[in-house]
């Protein structure tokens, strides 16, 4: 830890002297890749005796800042809402009760061992932050297969409403892109944006990343067969010799858009390898929570933030006996939710105000379906990863855990957004179950309606404690109200992946945390 | 189990009646994916009292027929040369020691827990056989990260001999052939294959799956680094904007070869999802051994396979005494790999010998690295997946154990193959050492000889009890000899990864004892 925080130390007065643009000079200048915005656990020694700080809201924003300013030195309160730590990082196990805006109540009925994470499931390989702590604070990792050629697309518009293998579609894909590009060449359209050379060197690319044949076509034959699979694979002995699969039109793979898919796997944020804590996301809240355990007041309702030149006073109800209290502090570092705080009195600026209110969130439904057994492992050799579907579910993501294993699997049965959230969300809890099974049946038609067990759905505009997923930001709202959003004002900064471009991740919590209270530390030392 | 059993023996009573295509169409009919060849376990029930079966070579393929045909009454018996059973499904542990052809002798220094697999190391999901069985013998399974956006591609004549990211070489090639094509469109060299419509939704799929812009270029901005990776990442608070990324020039693209990563894991045998079992492939054969352990007689050199109307005798030479022995049974599986099988007198046919002549060997080789800290995780962002290079070496592999902890870790440090495995098999082990740091270290010049402890390698050339790594066959070879080689001969049958086209791969050899036990089997009930 110690060239971590020597080295973080050095860049805080790199980035104090020059600036932004100085500070990731000498990041990448000193072989910091920049494929993290974390240098290390921030080094804040020396708080000012007696210094106190109140947090609002135990996610791991909060809970961050909670750690890294009491290891300051700072007096440190955190005010949750809850009755548990951990905020969206939550996981849904058999037992467990929720119930949702509109009153809606479920118990969850899910087998030991098994659970749905309605909030983040999986995090990437570069998002550093979090696996820094996840590994300082003893959270398990493993893999989250997010990647999976067997897994299917379906579009209720292409092939019949009937799903095809990603990798049919995507070999098929490609395949056709490269033949009709080779052709381009010949015709000599792109004389002028390429050299013989260059041109030479390119059929070969598409010749082999696509498969052509020696007539530089795309077709049924063994060759693309190696990559869309067989009619009938491989096989030993007597009748060993495989058949060949027949490829799709290629209009047909145009519409049923396998091309978003492909997208999809290579955005950065969904790149391999991927990661879950093993027994769910959950683990990484009650890890946090651990860590702050002593700092932690539950079942605190905030109703008002006023600051002053002499410090921050908070009000709050205990939800369980009703009783309004005052806290105070020196300073705030407010971790909740923007709409939800939008609608507690405060008396911050006009513009953080509007900055506050600008934002709109996101309306994410997800629903878990315990299936009575694993058979998109038995009878689709599919074992992790998602199918996709253009109906409102938006896919069937299959579990990464308990793999192989005899007995129960809970699948992720819908990750909606938009207007299929919004329908889904209409429904009662039931409904929703009822619509997942419609809709994922389609990937597994025998076996769906037929081994469903029991079910569990969180439809994030109806969680009490934030109204809303994760915020959306768009590059109107940057412009206009990020710099307002996520500045110190006198003694108060907001956290939380809201403030930061992280949208929607744990990582954009914890990095919003660390800037924000590296920030509040500096004034802090300054007053 | 049961309504396995039965829909094999429907299938087979099928497959006798009306031959291979009959067996197949009868196969898909009834719902079974064309994915394998692996209808379940065989029902060899009924052998005669007292009939017995000589299986030679204690491989998978070797230990599966003795499995079943010993469950179906024959009276069986092993025998291996090594002291040890599963062949090729092999690891290497610290204190393990091996001496190759020509008498070099390593002594394996890996720390607890860690291993090389020198033969296979990975398991794809469609491998059914392979699966059934582990899950039957107990063999614990765990994901084997094979693709890894965030490995590196290396090739000695781009980008002056730089590593690059996979995912930054990939996204640039997809963009630019996606701004390419639809150039090509724009100017109508495509009317002939495309209809309007077609064109428009095309354009629309090269737009979203290149990351083009409004212009349909392909460029650094932030929609191209979502795809490559940003020069500085999205991040929270102040700083939080991300920095684009500079794309390459296409023509870099193109010479570093990442369209033959982008293929290679296309490629039906490497697609995800993909296995390993826990502790070290061996565990497989290990298991395997289990089950047939009182049939096994290990030291045991075959020096002559004698078959006639009475039987088959097999001499052999124990070589821990040297004493000579001859084995006698009805039927003889043979698993020993061809070019040793070459050099055993026998009466087999002259067809037969021609075809066991015919088939050489891949010249694989691999080496172990032990490092001192897992750098390519801490520092590098890497877990599990393959950096591939056009050095001799081919790639580095990391390993998919052990991920986040503290400690050593074992890279696969080769993979070789052809004239890189020549030059490599030529060296002695501490030479190939020293290939194998100076040629990985490209992709982690500050920490590769630095962290390196200890390591071992296996050139399957040099490995006395295959003298090869695998079969290869081509187009010319299984023409003439397969059908041969496969074929029942009298009372003895050809089992192995050579005698099917799932070639060097453990699927192939059980696939080809299963289709080669049931075919003895139905002669050994009509003799």
């Amino acid at each position: 830890m110690q060239t971590h925080t020597t080295r973080r130390q050095l860049l805080t007065a790199i980035g104090m002297m020059g600036g932004t643009a100085a500070l990731y000079q000498a990041m990448t200048t000193m072989g910091h890749a920049a494929e993290t915005q974390f240098a290390g656990p921030p080094n804040l020694s020396g708080a000012r005796t007696g210094a106190s700080v109140l947090v609002l809201g135990a996610g791991l924003g909060g809970m961050l800042a909670a750690y890294e300013l009491s290891k300051a030195g700072y007096k440190v309160r955190i005010l949750e809402y809850q009755n548990r730590a951990g905020g969206r990082n939550w996981s849904l196990y058999g037992g467990d009760t929720y119930t949702e805006l509109g009153g809606a109540t479920q118990k969850v009925g899910f087998a030991p061992g098994h659970y749905l994470n309605p909030g983040p499931w999986r995090i990437p390989h570069h998002h550093r932050t979090l696996l820094h702590y996840c590994k300082s604070f003893g959270v398990s990792l493993e893999p989250f297969i997010q990647f999976n050629h067997n897994a299917f697309v379906h579009n209720e518009h292409a092939f019949g409403g009937k799903p095809v293998h990603f990798r049919e579609a995507a070999a098929d894909f490609e395949g056709n892109v490269a033949e009709l590009l080779n052709k381009a060449i010949d015709q000599k359209a792109l004389d002028a944006e390429l050299t013989t050379e260059d041109k030479d060197k390119l059929k070969e690319a598409l010749r082999g990343w696509g498969m052509l044949d020696a007539d530089m076509k795309y077709k049924t034959n063994l060759l693309s067969s190696e990559h869309r699979g067989y009619e009938r694979t491989p096989g030993g002995g007597v009748n060993g010799a495989p058949i060949p699969s027949e490829v799709f039109k290629f209009r047909d793979v145009i519409d049923v858009q396998v091309w978003k898919n492909m997208a999809f796997f290579m955005n950065h944020e969904m790149q391999t390898t991927m990661f879950q804590p093993v027994g769910g996301m959950g683990m990484i809240g009650k890890a946090f929570a651990k860590q702050v355990g002593g700092m932690l007041t539950y079942n605190a309702k905030v109703t008002k933030i006023m600051q002053d030149k002499a410090g921050v006073t908070v009000s709050y109800t205990d939800t369980a006996t009703g009783k309004a209290t005052e806290a105070k502090a020196d300073y705030c570092v407010c971790a909740i939710p923007l709409g939800v705080l939008n609608q507690i009195e405060n008396n911050l600026s006009g513009p953080k105000k509007s900055a506050i209110a600008a934002v709109p969130y996101g309306n994410q439904v997800k629903i878990g379906l315990q299936m009575a057994r694993r058979f998109w492992e038995t009878d689709d050799y599919i074992y992790g990863g998602h199918s996709f579907t253009s109906q409102d579910i938006a896919l069937v993501s299959y579990p990464n855990y308990k793999l192989f294993e005899d007995g129960p699997g809970v699948l992720l049965g819908a990750f909606a957004n938009g207007a299929g959230a919004f329908r889904l969300a209409g429904m009662t809890p039931e409904q929703r179950i009822e619509a997942a099974l419609a809709q994922g049946a389609v990937f597994h038609p025998k076996t769906y309606r037929k081994e469903f067990q029991t079910g569990a759905s969180v439809a994030w505009s109806r969680v009490p404690w934030t109204m809303g997923c994760c915020a959306r930001w768009n590059e109107e709202t940057r412009k206009q109200h990020y710099q307002t959003l996520v500045a110190l004002e006198d003694r108060t900064v907001l956290v939380g992946e809201h403030a930061s471009y992280v949208g929607c991740w744990m990582e954009g919590a914890l990095l919003s945390s660390l800037d924000a209270i590296t920030r509040l530390h500096k004034r802090a030392l300054e007053a």
